[in-house]
């Protein structure tokens, strides 16, 4: 064993406890009252960086949440990795489907999960899969087996868009100089098929309100003459796909990259069982656009979803009443080369331009994240391949993911630096869900893999 | 000036200090977090209507909240007046849109009502128009001129459908005997047309669930591959009207009474002025069912309306999450000879039908009422036409409501009797909205022009 292994296995529960109190902390970055908790997770960061070995560690000031920053430098010669990662999440609602409270971490075991998982937000996205790199780095620094120089990047804004990014790394380019970014924030397929995610969807979010009537109307004395908001957001959500579930907003597909009929081939090679899916989520049926397998719908092919809806009466019993508002969240997801400003825009034109004249609507843009696409004929990704079949025992899958990591554009178009997307969660993990939990297993492999692709990163790049 | 005036002129101070009084109890039906207060709303009115004189005032205990009752038989040979009103009122969501708090009454000056008018939950709806009742009666009794015998039967449940009135008229035939219904729950078309409501529209009233996977999902991971159960809720909302805004539930107007031409010419006499009603509630167009002007849309032809509407991230900022669930509340307003059970079971057979099989459907009815149309050529409408034209000095107008008093149908059923739907509000005071309003001037013409339909229908009935 080696030493590095050693260390880890010695200090398996204390990691966990730390992991614990990270995750007691509700850094929810979308609800400004949770501010505080935000800034005390930076803080608890800041000061286990310190501990496990780091320099030069600072809270860097944005506009919004703070950026973690820390790195130990110990080669001019030797490779450089940026590892990023972020310490917010999603707020915890719907809190009652929580079967534990989401800031009271506890190991429950699953049917996927016979070690035990950590329930709690934030367990897998990404408090415990960053964390893991903290703790990795304490174990390289123990062991006195640092082979790159290792930059930190942790901030607070991931999961609302990661606004302030952009200008710290235009201002600190230098300070972020690397080879490689290195991100958990991905899922595997399973335990038993590790992967690395390869491509990412784009995302563009937006917000829209429709006012009907400049007040709330009693729905006897009006129904029938007035404009209904919500029957009309409710139409203008329904006229946003086709029978064929393909997306009528002009211009949409446009810049779409089409699969080869080969790619396509492999891509559906991947482990994936319809009924077990179907199961996994309780659906009678899986249901998107023609021509594509769920596979595909859920990768390569762009997407609209209304992410929430609300508007009139929604407490109990019943209330006639016409409402003089209905509001949206609607999100897509984009694949390669679709551009989320361009995509935004075309999204708003379109939603104004099918809206009845007797309503006036708004959309407010959220924001958006590139499409990303990641070469697996890189050193980087040789390197993690190596570390994931030393440590799982199997060559890992290069994936297509659905979701966005926005960042990855960014750090490519600012830094001139590609990134690899080595994530240990399961798509089961119910990240952004109630319940949300991250296998205990999936945790320490994560910690024992890291040091193996530093190593390997280091040798391959020589 | 009569005796029954001059009481009236000196006690307005007190009636409107104790219509405050009564104001200032959130009696809100719906929400069992108010049940203590729709409890002392009744012990309120119980003790006012012994004050003024009744007899035999109980608290009626019903399955859900109470029924206030009181009588004062004056003569066998007298013609008996059954006064009905509720003390319940609509929940005050949205709170934060009320200029002044719904349950702390207050007075106001309006374009409408240059004596000002009384702000707050229930002020016309009903309890406003309900309280008249009782001083117009406590004004009689001191006068020693109480004309008819009286009844009080006055609920708690008007605005959840009155489930217990049935049961409660059922096993009280003989107490509630009468040969007239008399309700103030209704509007005037403005303080300068006086009118009488006629007809008015049914309701059909219904939850919706729509259900698609068992958890809330992450639209990154899972988004173009599974039903989102929002958007299809959106769509199968979308599609319960065509482009002519009828409504697409097959057999929904079987039923239907339709208008000959002549009528349809006499319904639209009413005073209306199309750019004052859109300047009125914020409109730049009105829209409804093609064929038909804003008065027959909005009392003689049946509609579709979406009350409410919720599911997935309604917090501040973007979640991008697929939801497990998506609600809405729907509502359809009914016209003569539209049975409300029936409207009820063909929506819930359509809306089922049409649902995708990805999905579940749960459709769960709130309550309904029959859809009215009360003579004018009875003595209790002609006594209320001519104290009417003595209070105001105008023959009123007899007019087609859009609203629902389904106990209109039930007394009629159960009591074999009669309704007169003399109601004072005006359409313009807001009720089940933020900001209700009666006017002062309305409330204190109320208790004036009661007594003369109670001397009128004992002259009228001889």
């Amino acid at each position: 064993m080696s030493k590095i292994d050693q260390f880890i296995t010695s200090n398996k529960e204390r990691f966990l406890e730390e992991l614990f109190d990270l995750l007691k902390i509700a850094s929810v970055s979308a609800d400004s009252k949770y501010q505080h908790d935000v800034r005390r997770a930076a803080d608890f960061l800041q000061a286990k960086l310190v501990e496990a070995g780091a320099d030069r560690v600072e809270i860097c000031e944005t506009k919004g949440h703070p950026i973690v920053y820390g790195e130990k430098l110990v080669g001019d010669h030797l490779p450089t990795v940026l590892v990023y990662g972020h310490y917010d999440v999603q707020p915890p609602d719907p809190v009652e489907l929580w079967d534990s409270p989401p800031f009271e971490p506890v190991i429950k075991k699953t049917d996927l999960h016979p070690e035990g998982a950590i329930f709690a937000r934030g367990s897998a996205d990404d408090k415990g899969q960053m964390y893991m790199h903290v703790k990795a780095f304490e174990a390289m620094m123990n062991a006195g087996e640092v082979p790159c120089n290792v930059k930190f990047i942790i901030e607070g804004e991931e999961e609302v868009g990661s606004d302030n990014l952009e200008d710290f790394l235009s201002e600190n380019k230098e300070m972020l100089e690397a080879d490689i970014v290195l991100v958990s924030d991905t899922d595997m397929v399973s335990n038993d098929h590790p992967s690395i995610t390869v491509g990412l969807r784009g995302l563009s979010y937006v917000e829209v309100e429709v006012t009907g009537p400049n007040r709330d109307l009693h729905s006897g004395l009006y129904g029938g003459g007035v404009p209904n908001p919500i029957n009309i957001l409710a139409e203008m959500i329904a006229s946003l796909k086709d029978e064929k579930q393909r997306i009528n907003i002009p211009g949409f597909y446009n810049d779409v990259v089409e699969l080869s009929p080969a790619e396509r081939v492999d891509l559906n090679k991947a482990p994936f069982e319809l009924q077990e899916y179907k199961k996994s989520i309780g659906l009678a049926d899986v249901e998107g656009e023609d021509g594509f397998t769920v596979l595909e719908r859920t990768s390569i092919r762009p997407t609209i979803d209304v992410n929430g809806i609300w508007g009139g009466y929604t407490g109990e019993g019943a209330k006639t009443v016409i409402a003089s508002k209905a509001y949206a969240k609607i999100s897509m997801r984009l694949v390669p080369n679709q551009n989320p400003d361009k995509i935004t825009k075309l999204f708003q034109a379109h939603f104004e331009s099918i809206a009845p004249k007797s309503v006036k609507v708004k959309v407010t843009p959220h924001h958006g994240g590139q499409p990303a696409v990641t070469p697996t004929d890189s050193v980087a990704y040789k390197a993690a391949a190596k570390a994931i079949k030393t440590t799982f025992g199997k060559e890992p899958i290069p994936f297509r993911g659905g979701g966005s990591i926005p960042i990855v554009a960014l750090f490519e178009e600012i830094l001139g630096c590609k990134t690899v997307l080595m994530g240990f969660g399961l798509d089961t993990d119910a990240i952004h869900s109630p319940n949300e939990h991250y296998g205990v297993f999936n945790f320490f492999k994560g910690i024992e893999t890291i040091p193996h692709f530093f190593k390997n990163f280091a040798e391959m790049s020589k």
